[in-house]
């Protein structure tokens, strides 16, 4: 009982800390400088690449593939994976170092359980090499896409192929050059019920008739090298052997994509939150304001104390998501899938905006990546949903739990 | 991994629900109607002695001793016991019903580690038997008593005697009839470090010069019929085998005996909680407002899912915090039973806020128990010390932590 | 421009400021000493009334009354009323001392705008002359009561009288033996439209048929003097000359009603408030802890500010809403008279909620007057309608200004 | 008494009111493509000097300058140029189009004040007829620069000249080619007592000596045409006739700098708060999810109405804050000058927040303005101070204020 490491995952935790204090710590403004520099715009630096040759080679990859994936999973379970994903997120950047990044993590996640083997052999391979990027397609923006049944891209069959019409925005990775594929949902089937009215199906990046139609901003950042890709798809043409699973089916698979997805970015919130409290504590104790350290002031010190009530507290709410997943499998897991996706992101942007008041000018600034991982967090308040969304649906779940039961 | 329960929980925490189904939960509104007559002051109703027999006759019965306090423990780890004190925890009163309540539950885990045979044959065996009630005096008026070294109650010693001199309130359970000994907590030792200047002596209730000065009010209220008491000890005469552990001892029994009982306080106010979540959705499925049931208007969506994320994070920290007591011990758990103390009351005090508003009038009134919860989680925020104190503490330890790891 | 004080008020405030020092502030105690004490019950202090007739013989008497209430009012508008009303707030009991106490208040604003001749001569003279007590019968515990459309309680004409039959609950005063007249809305025309089905009349309180069924306890206190009733209305009788207008006008006097309540209720919570911020101040200056005094702990000053910064922002709002309904009227200023009531009864709580902080034990107990300040305010979110239901209106109400302006 | 509008300002205000209508709002996303146009750094577009002359034309101009700046000022005072400046705030780039922005506004004030006639001709005429740009120097990032005292930055008198060395940032301004001048305050007189140790000298922006080290990126974003510069001083020697009112004068200029311009802050934010309310109520009328307009969902109703009651209460504060300063001077007002520092950045982003969610995806990206209004409400928490330093301050002079009065 209780969230005791096992001794594998003690050692490759330890094995993906030295790699980020060897490899990524030193590197962390560089990437921000590379990357913020309109020169580059939607390029890597190039010591990114041999970072993850580095990783790659000491096994350090695709480790968010829990062991059920298999032959293809490095074989950790979720509250494993939970620990090793708090460690590579405490810089902004890491997870691809370690091909462990969303979109790709999902991506690689549908086609290792619903891909054919045609499919497998031509997209999760390269995938999960790192030599491709990948895309998800599922957000509209003429609609409330939190509700997924709302999705309006036609996708009809015309003999051997389908044809896409429609708009995606918020496509996280399409506008850079390394993305080869998308994972397009859309509406293959109105005529049938409202959950098997829609499909998924792969689309390679360079198809006819994808057309970007803008780079979304997210507080004014392009986001770049991945960017927000707002996408038009004008009679785009792919093969019928690119629909996953089988027409209808997009709605099975959005879901079974989600839960992993939502602990893992959880998770990556954790990781995220302690690199700032850890930040505020060092300043705390170096800066002397009126008179003595920050680190003598009631105030910072309440403000420590209740940013690490709060990150202690989602994480262990994360490490029982995955142990529910682990144990009685995704569906089990919902309700703790939606709280994690609730608290994560805010308990994240709290902790940040506190960190960032007791740096106050070097806290908004380049100085440290705070303000990245504020601004961050606040986005994923909306991304994948609305917190409203999902408090409305936990609500409603919760009360059919509780009323039924009593 | 994870916080599954045993066997023996299962079964046991059935055990106790199915009692509080019986025995509690019809009887809920006669408690308070009874403790709150002026006529019925000090005094518990005769159905409640009746319980009481019935919770000891099935072994329902000092469940709350760990199994190192053996021969008198039931034998439950922290993390077993974590649940069953959620289950009594649901009703206000339960915990004596179970002879689980503080104070007495802390006295007698320090008579059990620290007492002497003769002190545990007079004191812990009429305790554990639910015979007799105790009180703990530590608190000061004239002080600021979270910082314990301030304690100025005078412990001096006279020939086979120790002369008591000084003032107490918040003295739980003092008014009480039942209340036979207190432990009182006083300075003995000023020569001493600061650490070393204080013990803890057993004083007989009725000893003469024991004076309530007054009973306090808690929001009003007087909490009969156990009391918060404010108490002059004006020249208390002991025989010195009243003195627990030695001269001194004070302070390290004072730490001792606060790690568990915050484990404990908080899982009750995980129970508090959970019981006014369960009334809050109840209310919502029944209760029509402006033409729909409250269930389907989304704040109170909301408010139910922040209230369940609240809950269950707070509950997996305090297993967490057993866990760890269980495993390494109590000043290992230090941090984490200084982060339930922090985040239970405000949590509960939070939940209880939302209860009363979803039920409008009929949550502020003796309709349902929530307004007790509230004032009682708003009380315990300052009980045992305000939660300032215990954030700039994990404020400092937490910098202590960070800092010289990195 | 400005809220500037007029010289009138000025000086009139200063005549209330120097009766609550003198007479007042040192009863205090005593007040909450006498009516707590069940041996009391339902009855005030003897020198309760020695003050009533105190402030009545120094022209402090009626001041809420507007000055278009002639002849009765002393003449002042509500932004002087405002100032006034803040100064005899500071103590929770002070205002009836004033005969400026709800809901006598509002039911002697009613009775000087609709009532007949007669009325005003059989009820409004002695409530204006402080003889007698009233109260409101508005609230039915069956259905959510803040939609006034709901309420059931019939009203059926009978030759010359009316017959009353339903429940109500939340009657404040009604238990006090002072309480001689109550004013009950209910339905007395269900073929109406929904805004004219119901009429407001008056019932003496000794009426055959009105039945105590239970005295609500609020956070388990009583509230006596006056007391919370939960009454029957069986077969109660009136004279058809009871009507107050005429059948169907209930509607149109709880509006007219509830304006300038509103407004008085949440400068009552600005004294509240202020009382508060200034006794945790002189706690602040006064206690020492951990070798400093509170006021030179950087939280203690933060909370001191927020408590400033929210209760001058809802002064001013307040005044407002005041200064709106001088000039423009009661209707204009719906939008602020809103707002006091989301704004008043939060602020106040979390004032006092910092307060009890700052005072530790002794914030919680009966040494100072903020835990009834707290539960009060606490309660005050409920009555006359919960927070969402206003804040559901001003929602509606400021999208329909802005979306249609815009 | 309360704060109606003069007819004047009614005028005024219209007619600014119909040039934002006419020339703003429409060229609100041209001017954020066109700024975040990595080929556009530091420029403004072409249009943007025409809509300046036009207001200039119109006599929509240096209106900031309250009336006691004769002959300069258009003859407004604190409490009009309030309402003026929420009318142009409420699209972030709006007020450089009146003249209206800081830095300049607070440095032409500090010109107009205590400039020698020479100053005056040579740097204030050219900013109040909009030709030229200034900055103000003066947070130094090696010190906590809240606590002016703490300035290090060498001001030397050599003969005819000062010569300065030290290191600023923060100095907002000083990138655009546009600016021209700058005011720097410095160590002086390190033998004079605390609060007359520093000057404000007046530095040529192309002085030699002065290096911009680095453009600081504020949330990623480098604030471009403005920017925000981090600068060294390296012996730069300006004549003596720079020197603003005397040698030991920084603190006093400071001081009287800061009270209107906070103030003005305050006002920008009630505007840019009350622009992401009308967003807000437009989308939540224009937007459906799970079968409703949004503007049904309570939620969104009670985010709505949240976000009135705090803009409102802001608004009055700040026009109390005028106010005081127009009756009593900027030292009677320096309680609200400090509250409404506190006080307005918060609101604006919890507004900005809500406003966000509503929006969903469309309100983190470049579609509205809020993501921009967010993070620069995010960044005044820390601008001129944080949040932290104001309420210790303002906390301090409310217990001087109560206890001393009581």
């Amino acid at each position: 009982m209780g969230f005791e490491k096992t001794e594998r995952v003690i050692e490759l935790n330890a094995q993906v800390e030295a790699f980020m204090q060897e490899h990524i710590y030193p590197r962390e403004h560089d990437w921000e400088e590379f990357t913020l520099d309109p020169d580059n715009r939607w390029q890597v630096p190039g010591w990114f690449d041999e970072l993850r040759a580095k990783a790659k080679a000491q096994g350090l990859w695709n480790l968010f593939l829990p062991d059920d994936y298999q032959p293809w999973s490095p074989g950790l379970n979720n509250v494993e994976i939970a620990t090793i994903f708090e460690t590579m997120s405490k810089v902004t950047w890491a997870q691809p170092v370690f091909n462990c990044n969303a979109p790709d993590r999902g991506n690689m996640e549908v086609l290792a359980k619903y891909g054919t083997a045609e499919q497998q052999e031509q997209w999760l391979m390269p995938l999960l090499a790192g030599e491709i990027r990948s895309a998800y397609a599922m957000t509209e923006p003429q609609v409330a896409s939190s509700d997924a049944t709302n999705m309006e891209l036609e996708i009809v069959r015309d003999g051997d192929e389908y044809v896409l019409n429609g708009r995606k925005w918020w496509t996280t990775g399409a506008i850079s050059p390394r993305c080869k594929v998308m994972l397009v949902m859309g509406k293959s089937n109105p005529e049938n019920d409202r959950h098997h009215q829609h499909s998924t199906i792969l689309v390679p990046r360079d198809t006819p008739g994808v057309k970007l139609v803008r780079e979304l901003r997210v507080f004014d950042n392009l986001h770049s090298p991945g960017g927000e890709a707002e996408l038009l798809f004008d009679n785009v043409r792919v093969p019928v052997s690119n629909m996953i699973k089988g027409e209808g089916c997009g709605f099975e698979i959005a879901q079974g994509r989600l839960g992993p997805g939502r602990f893992q970015y959880a998770m990556t919130f954790v990781g995220l939150a302690q690199r700032c409290l850890e930040l505020m504590c060092q300043r705390a104790e170096e800066r002397v304001a009126f008179g003595e350290k920050l680190s003598k002031k009631t105030s910072v010190q309440h403000e420590i104390a209740r940013s690490r009530c709060e990150i202690e507290q989602c994480r262990l709410l994360t490490l029982q998501a995955a142990d529910v997943m682990d144990k009685q499998g995704v569906k089990a897991a919902m309700p703790y899938i939606s709280m994690v996706k609730i608290v994560g992101p805010t308990m994240c942007q709290n902790v940040a905006d506190r960190a960032m008041q007791v740096f106050g000018g070097a806290g908004v600034c380049q100085d440290t990546l705070i303000p990245t991982v504020f601004t961050h967090a606040r986005f994923c308040r909306i991304a994948d949903g609305p917190d409203e969304v999902h408090m409305s649906q936990l609500g409603k779940l919760t009360i059919r739990d509780l009323v039924s039961a009593s």
